[in-house]
């Protein structure tokens, strides 16, 4: 036990709190940490409630009763969320980017920590509610993405493979057909990394028709499990309706067709932002 | 401009400070978004410098001067790192992580968000003074500690691919010999991933004798970038002097021989809470 002064005592738990987002406190945890009444952290958790509401930061539950205490969720208004979309926007409709066969180089874009951070707390913040045991994604892309929501969210990462790697264990595979590109592939995921009935979050960098996100929904039926949402960084609106195999999933961003004589392509926010 | 108390002030700028680690943020930046002057704000820092100190949270430096300001700098003292990595060893000790062939089952541990950022976090505070501009892995299961290592020193990430794909553009390919399979492999980096001449700091998730982190040490020489440091979360002791291909690496968890009959796995800290 350390006694702090209420200003060193505000620094600590905005830190503590901040590192352990969607996790239940109780209040007798700081009482103790800090050696004061319940009452001084309960005006501590006031002030840093207001800042956090009023910075867009996230929302501070508390929870009253003998199981009570303080959780903090992530939150990202679109007011906050919009102009880091946009500014990704801009960057993203740059005519280099556009690589032979209509696809995109955004590499660069998923190796920024702090931008998929911003994204993951995109995520996080659509799905707070959704009652999720873990977030899916396939490897490579969506990774950083995955990692960044499931640290706004506090849950595990489980990562589905393109092939049956040795140090996994035994393994479920299916095969599943690429919308894009009209090709089969596989996916692969291994038997201890999911347990039976969990809810999902599947999220990935890019989805056209959804081939791949479909892909690992059906993978999931073999576990069981229950899809909880959908999030795709960048939505492709080249698509026609007869081929898109999903409806339902957040977009942060849309692609529309690149033209192939001017490299132009239209770069708006996604569905994120769309007025209820 | 916003004119906030010095309580909410303080909650305000611990938050905005956790979330730019490395970046140096002039004093005026605070003294103009909330409205106060700049020696309230020094006394501010006063009072955040000395709790993230005390906690083991990291450094707050303060820059005089015109260009001046103050900068977070996150550590990992091995007073803090040690209890998270000792939890971890007993967790790998397990025998169910033997998998056929002598590998080790760690997939859910790496797919924990929260025990990876720690692991960032080790990285990042042994590498912050190496003056590093980029931080690589190869895939896949390196790319949750390369992410969390490159968020606390606000740096990129540059992802190293088993396979030359199309979404990357125009691309570097070379092959290695993996020390432990003795089988020959490839590695590929797009071209315009990596600037020339920037100073590397290889993470991975696991390593024997070294032949994957030689292999992108090779990789590197091809876009004359030189390697600051490398670290891996697991190194096996399994390998002879002769097999070494690597000497010099920051390791936070060292494995054994796996007793075939038994599955007995002798596990323990790494390198990095070696006295010097």
């Amino acid at each position: 036990m350390k006694k702090l002064k209420r200003s060193a005592r505000l620094v600590e738990m905005t830190q503590y709190l901040m590192s352990k987002p969607h996790t239940l406190i109780p209040l007798t945890t700081f009482a103790e940490r800090y050696g004061a009444a319940k009452s001084s952290i309960s005006e501590d958790l006031a002030i840093i409630k207001e800042v956090f509401e009023s910075e867009g930061t996230g929302d501070l539950l508390t929870l009253a009763g003998a199981a009570g205490g303080v959780k903090f969720i992530p939150k990202c208004t679109p007011d906050i969320a919009l102009p880091v979309i946009e500014s990704l926007c801009a960057s993203m409709g740059h005519p280099d980017r556009v690589l032979p066969g209509g696809y995109f180089y955004i590499t660069d874009i998923l190796g920024q920590p702090a931008l998929m951070n911003d994204v993951g707390r995109m995520f996080a913040s659509a799905f707070a509610g959704c009652n999720i045991d873990v977030v899916m994604t396939v490897e490579t892309k969506g990774i950083p993405i995955a990692y960044a929501t499931a640290a706004h969210l506090n849950l595990p990462v489980v990562l589905v493979r393109r092939d049956h790697v040795v140090t996994e264990g035994s393994a479920v595979s299916i095969n599943y057909v690429s919308g894009s590109q009209k090709s089969i592939h596989t996916m692969t995921l291994a038997r201890r990394a999911l347990k039976e009935r969990s809810r999902v979050l599947i999220v990935d960098d890019f989805m056209r028709a959804g081939g791949t996100i479909h892909g690992m929904m059906d993978l999931l039926k073999e576990f069981d499990a229950t899809v909880a949402g959908v999030g795709v960084l960048v939505e492709s609106e080249d698509v026609s309706n007869e081929e898109r195999l999903l409806t339902d999933y957040v977009s942060l961003i849309r692609v529309g067709t690149v033209d192939a004589r001017t490299r132009h392509i239209m770069v708006k926010p996604g569905n994120y932002f769309d007025k209820e």
